[in-house]
């Protein structure tokens, strides 16, 4: 039964060797990597996205786990003799842009559900990979960032929040009337370009809350960071306030605010125009 | 003679004096710090700020410089015999808040300049005190990270640029819609939080442009990152297109779109609504 394999120490394998396969990578800085055309998830992939994959595929195999993958870079396989044991859904790097830039801010995601779907993942990592910090979380059993255990926020003043935010949408002309109230009575608006450990840093209250209702962002990048948000206790709902419970799917996507406390979660969805 | 000094020796000296300082209160990142009241620039002073402001004033007054500071914290003071020798302008911690909060994004910037204009920096500094690298430059003597030479990016493309931009406004029901058209067509936007390292970014080519249209960002933020991004080969006007060259003043403020090449800042300005 896979919720029995012990994942805080096959997911740190998994980190280990996603951080090792990417060091030649981090070389190339300044020399753009070639696209290898367009991902499961409809973004450019990259030779560093595919090296990430393969990482992590080797080690679940390694430790001969059976699952279904469910990647943003190469959709749905199945390896294994019982590859409904566990689906394994993953953003292999998270930030490519920022890891090609040399950004010093890109993850990677994996998440293990029970089934295909968002609510019922139940362990989870998301690596800093820069600064080779991993946020894992397994299901009532609390979020850790690097072992040391994790709580979200109780700030719930806008005067005094940091809040993350992803604007990048070419709809911008839709959605940015939508937050203009919420920036405009929150003084610290941030985006670092890695929305699986934006996610993250709600979960460990160096930033409040975070805020994607573009409608854009898909499973893959999110399925890990809920969790960690969730065990650190935080909040996650849609625009609407209603739970989140989708199909992971490297092309479903989802709007959501992830907050570190109800009282800031109430406040943010109060200024964000439906 | 001031521009005599060995300006990079001296600005070492004081990024590792700040450095040094600032440890201790880096341990109390969950543990908000007391407001000092305003600063000069009208921010709430923060004990870390003032310590690192005394670590640059000492450093440079054991280099025995005499000097006028203009800094984000304390406003206007004089140092030595000849205190018209040069003019220090100082934002002693860029990012305060990301300190604080252990976001890894903070920065010290020193600017050094003949008269109290933003066009007279000869000698400017900028520290990603997280990461321990110095973004230095010289006035026609090139921009350095870490004593590598560096250069701007040649990236003209907004779909394929990373562009910073600054949205942290109250005034942000006027300020969206004139950067809604550049935000639809730019596939990458990001904000850090700590305007004079993005500066850095902009010269390093880490990122291929930064706004900032809020009219806010105050010239002890930004000194010694238009001079660095110059320095690398960019360029930095209003969003008129005209050249920037403001008094040094803690209550100065600007509004600039700094970009790695021409074609970029034509683009950018044709997009930004004034």
């Amino acid at each position: 039964m896979s919720t029995q394999h012990d994942w805080f120490k096959i997911l740190t394998d998994c980190k280990n060797n996603v951080k090792d396969t990417i060091k030649p990578y981090l070389k190339t800085l300044n020399e753009p990597q070639p696209d290898l055309g367009e991902g499961a998830g409809g973004d450019a992939m990259k030779p560093v996205d595919l090296a990430a994959e393969k990482a992590i595929v080797n080690t679940l195999q390694k430790h001969e786990i059976s699952f279904s993958l469910i990647s943003e870079e190469s959709g749905f396989k199945k390896y294994g003799n019982n590859p409904e044991d566990c689906y394994v859904t993953i953003d292999p790097i998270d930030g490519t842009t920022n890891l090609i830039r040399g950004l010093p801010f890109y993850a990677s995601s994996i998440a293990i559900s029970r089934k295909p779907f968002i609510a019922d993942v139940y362990a989870a990592l998301v690596t800093d990979l820069h600064h080779d910090i991993p946020y894992m979380a397994q299901e009532n059993k609390g979020a850790y960032r690097d072992n040391e255990r994790i709580k979200t926020s109780q700030v719930s003043n806008l005067q005094e929040a940091v809040i993350g935010m992803d604007l990048n949408t070419y709809k911008v002309v839709e959605i940015a009337p939508k937050v203009t109230d919420l920036i405009q009575q929150t003084r610290h608006i941030r985006h670092y370009g890695a929305n699986a450990l934006e996610l993250c840093y709600v979960a460990n209250g160096l930033t409040d809350a975070f805020v994607d209702i573009r409608g854009k962002i898909r499973t893959t990048d999110a399925a890990a960071g809920f969790l960690i948000v969730k065990e650190a206790g935080g909040i996650i709902t849609d625009s609407k306030k209603q739970p989140i419970n989708v199909k992971l799917d490297p092309k479903q996507t989802l709007n959501f605010v992830a907050a570190g406390n109800t009282k800031i979660h109430d406040t943010i969805l109060g200024l964000v125009k439906l």
